[in-house]
């Protein structure tokens, strides 16, 4: 394992680091103030457009697509850093046009999309000009387990018919959301991990109705959102669905890899941002007669969340590695426990930067709790905790049958 | 001790569950559907008003006052398992005139008020018609150590003159909000334990400005909300002074214990619920061919939820005891320790609730991550876990001394 | 739910916490020093027949039995508080003829055993003239699933006829142990729970063969000891089944709810008595210019085994009171609760106490090691956690079905 | 950082694992057997010497040493992974001359002995002829802060006069130990850091007595053990003086920065032992209608441990890469880390491994409880846990300065 970052890296490295100071964490207040206060997913913020032309400027713009003939040609390690800095903020990710779910719909695009659903779909999402939307979970199964997702996807003549129902499809709310890549079964008797299919469905397709956007403790998220979507009746031409008809679970394991090694990036990245809010904060208030700071409590905090944050990353750089050396199916195993490593290691470290920050930390002077829900999410999304210890304990089982 | 519920207390709890189950879960919906959506602090939902009524119509009212002239003469320990039913709903306290901080301010009240102050501010407290608040946290100190707060209280002739910059006004935000209790100093010069008073400011007093509404994980936790205050050049009668000069933390002592202890029984009867969502939710899914209540790791999210239900509950009720028997001053241990307790507890019990639940558990279709992010702030509120934690200790070690 | 000790308890306790200052205390070293080196097993230090003269001629002699007719009379719930003084020590139990296992199996013998079992092993026990193991556990087996268990009790004539190998037959390696209580297939074909028997195995039937005696944690436990027994064609009469064949499980329920909370309540006074060496030893010693005492990391400590311990003792006392008041088995989710929660408090509560005291802690200078390692094994003995919070999940599921 | 092995490091690797399974493994039961069961310190068991020959034969010696003069040459980031095959059993280190505290004495005498010292002691040890122990510890103060130690070190003439009691001085009780490296104040008036000296103190020295040893949870380590020893009017020549006077804390640092890696890459490997241990044994037992291996909770033990080892290794081989590229000082964050991380790490994978088998987990039949009192030692030698999250919240802390 070589962790060594090449210079390639480096320089991006420092215009992110700048490009953060300069613009992004600066501009985080107005964004949040720019919001639409009577509908807030009316528009997005002005501010973030004029971001995401400033960095497209400066050549930080689709970094995350290893692909170099659209992207950066970044590998998953050399990507890792950079995307780290990115999560240090909530609006950081979009800015670079690295925000999830669209890297993870342009990735799926990119491997298995044809040469027109390219040119229709993945070109304006490069440019930034477009969102998209991944409509996997419902609403009224167990949808940990994939297999269980009922939404049906029939062939009609040229056409598929989509009926059911998705919630959490991020982004949904936002105006520029134009695509939804939506999961269903369209065989109901193939063999188990055959029966599910991915299709393209354009948002203002008759019979797609977003029922309403779901709150994340208290955050609705806006302008992007957590829709809960009804396809009714939905006829899009046979020529969008993706790969082939049964290969919904095929994409599914391409999609979540880099997908949720993103997020673990940028988790890293956010709880690097709560240690320092922690560690500003106890340096600048007194209580029983001596700093925060320099209370034992406090310390023991602050080194477990250094020795966490350190574990998490070594751990995350060596799953890039793997990926990147091996491929995505050998690193499975690496991935699934970064999975579980990532957001339950961040929400340790916010959740003891709010306690030392006491009632400004669940406000909103700080990103903590934004953060801690944000997060939160990420013990769900993309498989929960319990089923990535499952798929951990069989790969380690296997050594000894 | 003995535990054993008297037949008074078994009369309450029957009405109560009743009462909860007719008229107050059925409407919590509708409490928040009442809401102003343009200024969610407008008003109160007039169902609020309409269940009052009916509470107090059972004569379940004010069941939280030991006092028999003011409430309905039940010893903490009686009032314990009531409590615990009306914190099972996020609006049940107030419906039987039980919420915080009113409670804790009507104690101030019945305790140290002088006659002319309980007629103006207590009766109406009492009845219901009006709210009040608590100015105590400041934006500028570490809190959780009183002798911080630097507001100024002082006398110029027959008035008292405030100036000072408060947050975290619990209820400020209502409408209905007439009056702040308000923590200053008073004395610089006094011993340390001395230089704090209470005085009684009317929300309408001149100089007294809501600055904003601070939110809670994105909850604005309206109508009431938390507000930042400023008070600046304001003026009172001398005689709102409460008890005298000197003694804001003498009377500190006497308000947290019983706020304390009401807390945490509303925390129990939340934590219950929680664990009944989670039951329910696991009965009703599959997931990898069986019922989420037969997967191992979810049985011991139950098991380990109940045992700590039920440990935190005893703890409580023997804090109650020896409140009610030998004083709340010698019972400081006991109410340090389940101010640790239940929240905690309740986080833990909560969190796992949410995880099992999925994406639902964060959203506003269950109690769950409302009731996290309420409960979250009690690790904060009265105290950090770890000043009480502190004091736990010097007790403790004081054996050996 | 009635707490309160009465005057005869009180007394009890007033006694006994004069006796194991008096002796029990002051002779735990002598107890080690008159083991002889050479053969730890084979004899008893003389120490220990003086003083459990001594308790018996101060009444404090068989405190555990509920049964008027051999014991003291006492609840479970009277008992409780003295048999977590006796906990205190690790010889305290015996001195008081309230060691486990006897305890157990002679609650088993006065429950279901004739008359002539009675006079021929429940007295000489009672007297403490005998000691006495139970033979369960099977080293083949996972034997917390207790229908695994494989060892064959069969009928010939007017005998049984024992074959198979247990382990874990704590006491056997004493030179005073006389009688197993040995648990065994009759009947592979009756019902899942009617197949077990136990029966009466005197040691010294031919067949009977101690294999070896097993170490916990480098402790071997002499005198006492843990055995690997074999019962080869081991011959007894029909006469020593218990109650009846078929109702091993019947027997193991009814004995091991007494023997769980027993079990309880001495783990209790074993980390009481740590966190007494804890804050002993931190009151008394410097690091980084102040006392241990005063550091914030094991003020924490101190808080959180306090807040553990009294948890854990309320909880212990509920289960008792619910085994007085409506019976062990309507008492089983509480006996399954403090079955996971003593030992684990305690561990926890031990491992600080060693932490604190560094070096000493983990020698036997003071008694947490050897505590740390006898508790350890009460998370597997009479079923591991797991098993119990299993149960746990069973009870509280079964209220939404 | 780079961690990628090196074809010497891969080499030395499949050597050491054919070694390990073809002689250490093998020899653990003999080596035990071997002891004399009358004073089990009085011999090293012959097949210690046996098998030191054959791995001095196969080039598999002092493989610790990073000076190529004395040792094979390795960096610290090439000895990990062979230093954890190692740490895989417990006689392993000593079978390749690399065991504690041999090591960090060797590294002092490259590092700061003379060249009399140097052939006198050093060349013995690195021949596996002697060996040797570290006098720091006392029992009368609490070392964790290391300006606490007060033996005295007092010159006179051409002497030194060393007085002061030492414990846990491990490996002491060997009959092959021949030297002490002794620390100890020799100026009480210097500055805090300079006050202390080392002193290298042959064992057979007037004066010099062995009080007892040590045991740990009940195991004795023999032949080695933990002694108490007082050093009363010891007289050593003044060449005997390690560098130079007041230089007790530098050389400390120096010899404990690799010290602490070692351990920690051993303690890695133990648990990876108990992690194998762990899978084979649940995946031959049954209980409740299935393998062991197939229940949830099992399956989320195995899965935490994979991940928690995979974490502990990686930021063990980070320190050891700055070690060898920025120095022990530049590293004394990391090093500080994995101290704190690596043992409780593994007691956390032993401790459930212990639980999933059961009463043969605390037994001798597995290496768990023994390899559980060994690391548990751990995270106090060398500096408490707590020492060290002091120091790892300092450095973060310094960040923001």
């Amino acid at each position: 394992m070589n962790f060594t970052y090449s210079d390639k890296v480096k320089q991006y490295e420092q215009k992110l680091l700048r490009f953060m100071d300069d613009y992004v964490y600066p501009n985080e207040r107005l964004y949040k103030e720019q919001l639409d206060p009577h509908n807030r997913f009316a528009k997005t913020p002005p501010i973030m457009e004029e971001l995401k032309q400033k960095a497209k400027d400066q050549g930080l713009w689709n970094l995350f697509l290893p692909d170099s003939e659209y992207g950066a040609g970044l590998t998953n390690l050399e990507y890792a850093p950079l995307c780290e800095i990115m999560g240090r903020s909530s609006i950081g990710p979009e800015v670079f046009n690295c925000a999830a779910p669209d890297t993870g719909n342009m990735e799926v695009l990119v491997r298995y999309g044809t040469e027109e659903q390219k040119q229709q779909w993945l070109h304006p999402l490069l440019n930034g000009e477009i969102r998209s939307c991944f409509s996997m979970t419902e609403p009224d199964v167990a949808s940990s387990d994939a297999t269980n997702i009922r939404t049906s996807i029939v062939r009609e003549g040229d056409e598929y018919v989509i009926n059911g129902t998705k919630w959490w499809s991020s982004g949904a709310g936002d105006s520029r959301c134009k695509i939804a890549i939506v999961m269903g079964k369209s065989d109901t008797k193939a063999n188990k991990y055959e029966q599910q299919s991915m299709i393209l469905v354009p948002l203002d397709t008759e019979g797609v109705t977003i029922k309403r956007m779901l709150p994340v403790f208290g955050y609705d998220h806006a302008p992007h959102g957590h829709a809960e979507i009804e396809y009714k009746n939905v006829r899009v031409p046979a020529s969008n669905i993706i790969w082939d008809e049964g290969k919904g679970f095929a994409i599914a394991q391409g999609r979540l890899g880099p997908g949720r090694i993103h997020h673990c990036m940028r988790i890293i990245g956010a709880a690097e941002r709560a240690l320092e809010e922690l560690c500003k904060r106890v340096e600048n208030r007194q209580a029983f007669g001596k700093k925060l700071a320099e209370q034992g409590v406090i310390q023991e905090w602050i080194a477990e969340s250094r020795i966490e944050i350190e574990q998490a990353r070594l751990l995350t750089l060596k799953a890039a590695y793997m990926m990147d050396t091996v491929g995505n199916k050998e690193a499975k195993a690496e991935i699934a426990m970064i999975k579980v490593v990532a957001p339950n290691m961040a929400l340790k470290v916010i959740d003891r930067a709010i306690q030392a920050l006491g009632g400004a930390g669940v406000s909103d002077d700080f990103t903590l709790a934004a953060s801690y829900a944000n997060i939160r999410t990420l013990r769900l999304a993309d498989g929960p905790d319990e089923v990535h210890r499952r798929a951990i304990a069989k790969y380690e089982l296997q050594k000894y049958r």
